[in-house]
């Protein structure tokens, strides 16, 4: 990465649902920004916290015992081992950072392909 | 953290320049919200790549060879061992990600105190 990121214009550049786009490189880590609508699957990931921020729209995470609902300007990092379920009614736009090559459902035969954009 | 983080309701509870306030912890890392204004010190941090996104208003990254200029929305991430001075004109709202602990003038003795809000 060489200039700044602008996280609108990136997310301009793809309309699918639940496929995370790589938007930088942090520590090992992957920043990321995804499109999200309807409910996702309910996973963990066992060796990382999973960092959300929202940048439009609302979503609920949804967890075993309970849901945090996120708006525009919140965010929320779901423990390590925790299982939730990100759900949102309408489309929302998400900024996530995990570890670099995380499977996103918790699951690699059932992740996305990480693609940057 | 057992709730959703609202970014701009924990930047109200401060006024202080530079003086960055965590609000979340992620993979060992500090999730921190920040006020700034004015330039800071040239410094660099050896272990650690900076995470760096505008909440609100503009800043400058500058750098030994170049500057990066970030308005709201925008991030960028300076890579570690990489000399830099933030700079804001006005006040801006940052959001960064840092390992806890880390210095952040890069040095121990001149950092702020690191504080939860």
């Amino acid at each position: 990465m060489t200039d700044a990121v602008n996280l609108a214009r990136k997310l301009s550049l793809f309309d699918e649902h639940w496929s995370p786009r790589g938007v930088a490189s942090f520590n090992g880590h992957d920043v990321m920004v995804v499109k999200v609508q309807g409910e996702f699957t309910w996973h963990s990931h066992a060796d990382t916290d999973d960092f959300f921020l929202v940048l439009k729209g609302e979503i609920e995470i949804r967890m075993r015992d309970r849901t945090v609902t996120l708006r525009e300007g919140e965010m929320f990092v779901v423990p390590k081992g925790v299982e939730h379920c990100p759900f949102a009614r309408e489309e929302a736009h998400l900024l996530l950072i995990e570890p670099a090559g995380t499977p996103n459902t918790g699951n690699p035969e059932t992740a996305a392909v990480r693609q940057s954009v």
